[in-house]
């Protein structure tokens, strides 16, 4: 059933990811807080923070392991994200926003029950405390942002049984876009270090303006396409199926989301 | 103006605050949340979590310094605090108490700029990035209990010019009871590692049945009562003096409030 008119009655809603350097760097991410803080109508901010735990694993002298871009999360290590994603960067980012005059609130899944996952089950690799998302209390989370309160969203979910995960912020950001698309015209941009989806990662001229299946398809197939940006596009195109208005792939200096790749279905 | 009925009408809310080694092994911790779930009626929690950060920090080479039994919180030191009150502690406790069908929020005072503080002065102590608690937007929380909502509160506040402050957890339970005063009938419980205020330290028998003001101004004068315990009364007659109904001072395992010391007008 097809009533765009119903789009265009729902309020806009402006899901940002931000990862990486920007927001754990001072400067960048006061950048970022300014930006994002002169986006206007109903926001959420979905951030990551991998480099700061990182480094506090290694402080701590424990080894990180990653496969296939993601962090084996034993004990030790879900400690360390627990503080940084859900300590360090969360609040950090939640204090300059309020400086900003937004009214943030930081969550993880296990606050207010947001967002349960359930402990990936060991295939190949055993990932560990990492959880795939099961369910997003979009309604929850719509009467907040209502409200003026703008969700600012850790990488990290819970089990109902009392475990946290830790959970990718691109699924966590598509996710919980998906989950709000019922009820505001959800626009989701993903932030990083480039201008966008790069034919050739070394040259930004070879941006991929519009990015639609056949060419994501046609773009895996010849390697194009590679890495950390699958499971980002798969992301955007599952969100865009759920009925997201519009993925935008773009600079954190860009999070108007006036550039970059636009995805489309 | 003194009119009882008022407060018989209001509903029932609990504020327990609990700290020290109780939130941070897991035995007790379990224990704790457990009995936390089984209290009726509305309910918040306050949280310590020093000797964490005590570890934490000298697991990173930073030293803790203490003066009067208040942390030193340099630049650095605000950042273990940042991890350890506002992400390990605090969110192993809302993951742990959804787990028990508690409906827990994890809050700052960042977070939805619940508390704002100020920077303490510099006078003889230059204690650092530690906020003194300006206000508590004791409406907001009523409405978040009012729904259902369980806050867990970290004891970490801020300026509102972007900066989080460390701040003492008693001090937060205590002006987190005084700003839900005019919304609730409030009982206050302190728990700590004693029976309750005890006036001989080493003699669990000793313990002060009930506390008055004048009391506890004999006991001060003749030593009686000294060090951690002077605040954390003084924060007690305050909370009553605002209108909270009851103040408890008991062990972390009796936090049904059916025993321990009443502090009373």
């Amino acid at each position: 059933m097809d009533i765009p008119i119903w789009n265009n009655m729902k309020e806009k809603l402006t899901i940002i990811k931000v990862g990486g350097k920007i927001v754990e760097e001072p400067d960048s991410l006061k950048q970022l807080l300014n930006d994002f803080s002169q986006v206007t109508g109903h926001k959420v901010l979905v951030h990551g923070g991998g480099r700061s735990a990182t480094k506090l694993a290694s402080d701590l002298g424990i080894e990180s392991k990653m496969v296939n871009g993601r962090r084996i999360t034993d004990a030790d290590m879900l400690n360390v994200v627990t503080m940084v994603y859900g300590g360090l960067v969360n609040k950090k980012i939640v204090a300059g926003l309020q400086s900003l005059n937004v009214n943030a609130l930081g969550l993880t899944g296990a606050d207010m029950n947001v967002i349960r996952s359930v402990k990936r089950p060991v295939k190949d690799v055993d990932y560990g405390f990492v959880g795939d998302v099961e369910t997003v209390d979009g309604k929850l989370l719509s009467k907040l942002i209502k409200k003026g309160i703008v969700p600012v969203m850790a990488p990290l979910t819970h089990d109902g049984k009392g475990n946290l995960l830790n959970t990718n912020a691109d699924t966590i950001a598509g996710e919980t876009a998906q989950s709000l698309a019922p009820y505001f015209d959800v626009t989701l941009i993903f932030c990083f270090e480039k201008k966008g989806v790069l034919k050739d990662a070394d040259d930004e001229n070879s941006m991929i303006p519009i990015l639609t299946p056949e060419i994501f398809q046609q773009c895996r197939e010849d390697g194009t396409i590679s890495g950390g940006m699958i499971p980002k596009l798969e992301n955007s195109f599952a969100a865009l199926n759920a009925g997201v208005s519009k993925v935008i792939i773009t600079l954190a200096t860009a999070i108007d989301g006036e550039s970059g790749t636009v995805i489309q279905l």
